[in-house]
């Protein structure tokens, strides 16, 4: 008994060391949380809209249950360009399936997809994509398709960067994803992309739990093996489109609150940056505008930038933007670092 | 600077104090943490359990980020008799629907709501009720049909405790909720009954914060209101019904994980049951047997009980849960205490 008294008594010791020393270093807490960003308004923004709703007594506070923060991944995230890394694993995926159906080998998009004409495959349609996502995203129960997801994403590579796809995410964001649950945030991801993708990743990447991850999802059946042991097969049936106004109506089903903070970078985000900044007090709607062609890509439309089929973010979205009090970060100027390897 | 210092030194002597008593007091971890549950089986499974899953290196330890357990409702965590709290929340609301859709009061099966004929009202089909279900809880925004419900469960009263129907949650359950918490799991209701209802009280009455709340559900669509303030309307269309099969495909949808511990009281609660041991390692699944006429109601029909429309706990589905090794809670030898206010 003494013995552990005495050890009691050394770590209170220690505990009043550590006080007295914690007195001596105020200027710890004046940490920049946001080092990979410049001074100017979009990170004024967030920290101001932090200070805000965790400020006891201010009139933006927001309880801790209620602090909600949603983040659209392609291009808010991680890079979505030259095309969304989903649909590149689903055309990665089209030899295995057409080889277990031989009868998908003369038949478009597939056809087009084993020619390997890579001008081709980029010409798809948004149909013909649908459909490889359909073939190739179902019809297996979800640990066969966990496992082929994983091992994909383990070995491939993206063409530019020549990195594991799940490196190419933006460091500033990486940031404010930490900063926001530093202050109590729950932080969640709600996504255009697959549900069941993006859960194999986004604890280790972005370190949001599945729990956390909201996105398009095929509808699942659940049955017995031949040993009677259930499982969840993944059928080809869209049960949830989480894009535009799929968002708010996603949120609504799998989070059951009105997000306090949210961020995107197209139109299809437009819906969940209207209805989180729709709560009223201190909320936060941002838009990541890919402006730089150097250390990224500059695409748009708004402000000039070369179209595309991905990430559409239009004037008119900006200057909704501009008018509803949203904040748009441009890239080149609001960003110090885009990745951790630069 | 000298008075901080004085008083962080006070501080530390509080803290050098507080750890000397800490270490006089080892009985204090001993307490009961389910003081409403009689010694057996049940409350054995539940405390053996939880010490296997979290002893580190323990064969059966599992990580705190994967500890899910998922409890049914109705039946299981409240009281489900002679009706369901939602299903005599929507009869309570036929008169104003029909208030505002005249052209209903001469059709089936609101005419017969209308009646008051409780005889009548009690003997409705399924195909009924789903009919009032339907027009009661759908085609208002999701911000009226809580302001509705919530006036609801403030003032309503069951029949046979004249409560709130809020109170007549289970106290031995309401424990196990929190002792389960106490060890870092993450608790979820999983229940057929309607999401956006449960939602409304469950993080009062469970300590269960909405997006922990997976249920039945309906679509919604996003749109404007005159002002152009968005809002989400609630549609008659069933996106997910969480009963049966539903369940473990609802959990995968919601929650991306396989629970670790799973509560029911029915055949409707089965196949999460069965996905939950399915599993492997330490799992828990248990059934709530409600065979105590005298302190709650008693039916089944399992081990000869009263068949009952509501809750049906066959002789079948017993049968499976000793042969399974799921454990079967009888409400009358391991339970203490029903209620709260008992």
């Amino acid at each position: 008994m003494m013995n552990q008294r005495s050890s009691l008594k050394a770590l209170a010791h220690t505990l009043l060391l550590w006080v007295l020393l914690a007195s001596a270093a105020p200027a710890m807490a004046q940490t920049d949380p946001l080092p990979s960003w410049n001074d100017g308004p979009a990170k004024q923004a967030i920290v101001e809209f932090v200070k805000a709703t965790t400020t006891p007594g201010g009139a933006g506070f927001v309880p801790e249950a209620e602090r909600i923060a949603t983040f659209d991944q392609d291009g808010t995230l991680w890079v979505e360009k030259p095309m969304y890394s989903q649909v590149i694993y689903c055309l990665d995926r089209v030899p295995a399936v057409v080889k277990a159906r031989p009868e998908l080998a003369n038949v478009e998009p597939f056809k087009t997809v084993m020619s390997g004409d890579r001008e081709a495959i980029a010409k798809l349609s948004l149909e013909d994509l649908e459909k490889i996502l359909m073939v190739t995203l179902t019809g297996m129960s979800v640990d066969d398709f966990r496992a082929e997801a994983t091992k994909w994403l383990d070995t491939a590579r993206d063409p530019r960067w020549k990195r594991p796809y799940t490196e190419l995410t933006y460091l500033p964001m990486q940031e404010v994803l930490k900063f926001l649950r530093a202050n109590g945030y729950k932080t969640y991801i709600v996504t255009g992309g697959g549900q069941d993708f993006v859960r194999i990743y986004a604890e280790r990447v972005y370190g949001i739990p599945p729990e956390q991850v909201v996105g398009t999802a095929a509808a699942t059946s659940y049955g017995y093996d031949k040993d009677g042991k259930p499982f969840l097969t993944k059928d080809p049936r869209v049960l949830l489109n989480d894009n535009n106004a799929g968002k708010p109506e996603g949120i609504y089903l799998m989070i059951g609150r009105r997000p306090v903070a949210a961020f995107g970078n197209s139109t299809g985000d437009r819906q969940m940056l209207e209805y989180t900044k729709a709560g009223g007090g201190a909320r936060l709607s941002m838009l990541v505008l890919h402006d730089d062609a150097v250390r990224e890509y500059a695409y748009g439309p708004a402000q000039g930038l070369a179209d595309s089929r991905v990430g559409t973010f239009t004037q008119a979205l900006y200057d909704e933007a501009k008018k509803a009090g949203w904040t748009v970060i441009s890239m080149k100027n609001d960003w110090k670092r885009i990745f951790a390897f630069d």
